[in-house]
């Protein structure tokens, strides 16, 4: 590894040097007590927190020939933000725990951070990074802790759709798994292998926007709380694709949800498509949805199969990720 | 990979499968939603909470020939709630993202939980594993996010000594890094290559109880709120070694510490051994130390160098920890 004064490894720096380097782009958080103790202190208003944690792996959750430093900041707080916002809440902290092999260099580091950053400015503005940890491994490896708040409203948690609710998502349904399946066939060896993209200048406007939401998902994280506020019965963000989630959802709730295609569009990746994290919700039938939700199908008495499209059980691939490891997965 | 129906590997199993198994080996939790859902859902009393993560890497924070799954559930609940304590906080709730090679056995997995779950027992009765992730990499991690509650305290930061007060130290000091070089003297390759224990019968007692605290560490972490509420004005865990860890302490409170060795013992490890997470405290001077603290030196005002020993500006090793990888630690 040559020497690069202007853009170390993080072998070259002390742990000190390196979280100073990474606050600075960080911003000023919103903590009681923040980065430098040993735990950060928190604003919990009305008594409750909700938390969740996700982590990425370099391999099976991105591969740095595709994902940019910044890209991989951005989907992993955009991730961690969206079951924060499946639970009817406001995401008010992340804590970021970064696994880093010694060559990384810290223009990447910073690069995440910023990533980070961008992606709590756009989709979540009163969250912030809060608090996290640095550690040597032999794979690059982003977990995030994410915190939010019910303020006054119950929960929505997966279990509580009923027959007669209408079924309803709000955001990409199918594009990040698009932009998947075109940078497989673009950039990928015929082993998988991934190719570095050198720029999307070959795409058209559709692909690129495709790819940009499989490196940088843009979850609907402020309709959380409203679908919430609107009665919403059941939610959950949709990661592994539209048919298997709304299968959890079904299973949890004791219900079959039977999605309209025609509502749903005729994307092929829209059934199937995971990694969008769009949300999915029920909403009794009398409530008025929320903007930002469309009608794409209807909850129903417990029949055969979780999911029907159309009327007809549902038995096409459920849910598919290439990212996730298939022997890890089932 | 040889078959094995009874303790496959996690390749074997889908996720549902594997955390249905985890889940019966950790018991209830307290959350008001809990695992199963996108994110749980915690009572934060006193509308606050502190929140910390801290990441165990297979290589530069433990090694599978020394630990046991059941040691490394332990110790990365241990160095967490450590955390809390040090904020004079009770800790409430563990969230553990775990990363698995594929060739991970699911009873090694189910030994992960059963030391989070003895850990949490042990140590913070009050507090359990609410929620997680499991993710495959080639690199085993266990990331641990522990959250707490204040109740009516305010936080104990690490800035607040103040000249004239006395320096006191609660848990262990140096067992853990006698333990270590115990490890490294009997089961390591000259090039640090650490082999399998194959039980520690060969030591005695009191080698043994120092492996044993260095496989699982014991901070005490319910004195962490009797502290705050005894006035202590800063405190913090010590995971890197006393004189490190007081210099941090001095830095940030704008004081010097002086150590009393009399007082501190004679141990060859007490001054820089780290990953005891003993709690160490600044009192004021009219306060009584409460139980499990003794006191170790004073807190006098900023003079040559952060941490001075008996008078003499401390300039030994500060800390060590060959657990973490020189080339990060700087």
């Amino acid at each position: 590894m040559t020497p690069d004064a202007a853009d170390p490894t993080v072998s070259a720096l002390t742990e000190r040097e390196l979280l100073a380097a990474i606050l600075t782009r960080l911003g000023p958080g919103r903590a009681l007590v923040g980065a430098g103790d040993d735990a950060a202190v928190l604003a919990a208003p009305g008594e409750r927190i909700v938390a969740s944690v996700d982590t990425l792996v370099e391999g099976p959750d991105f591969r740095l020939a595709w994902s940019s430093g910044f890209d991989l900041g951005w989907k992993s707080a955009a991730v961690n933000l969206a079951d924060i916002a499946a639970m009817g809440a406001s995401p008010t902290a992340l804590l970021v725990a970064l696994t880093l092999p010694p060559q990384t260099r810290l223009s990447f580091v910073l690069a995440i951070a910023d990533g980070l950053r961008g992606a709590c400015a756009a989709l979540a503005p009163e969250c912030a990074v809060e608090g996290g940890d640095l550690t040597v491994s032999r794979t690059l490896t982003v977990a995030v802790t994410a915190l939010g708040t019910l303020a006054a409203s119950a929960p929505v948690v997966r279990s509580g759709a009923r027959a007669g609710d209408v079924l309803a998502l709000c955001g990409d349904a199918g594009i990040a798994a698009r932009g998947l399946a075109i940078l497989f066939d673009r950039w990928a060896d015929a082993d998988g292998t991934a190719r570095p993209t050198a720029g999307l200048d070959e795409l058209d406007a559709a692909e690129r926007h495709a790819v940009s939401r499989q490196l940088r998902p843009h979850p609907p994280i402020a309709a959380g709380v409203v679908a919430a506020r609107s009665g919403a019965t059941a939610m959950m963000d949709v990661s592994d694709g539209l048919a298997l989630d709304a299968s959890r959802l079904a299973a949890a709730s004791g219900v079959t949800v039977d999605i309209d295609s025609a509502l749903l569009g005729g994307d092929e990746f829209a059934l199937a498509g995971g990694e969008d994290h769009a949300l999915l919700a029920a909403f009794p039938p009398t409530a008025a949805l929320p903007d930002g939700f469309r009608a794409i199908g209807a909850v129903v008495p417990a029949a055969e199969g979780p999911v029907r499209v159309d009327g007809v059980v549902f038995s096409g691939r459920g849910g598919w990720d290439p990212y996730r490891s298939e022997p890890a997965a089932g």
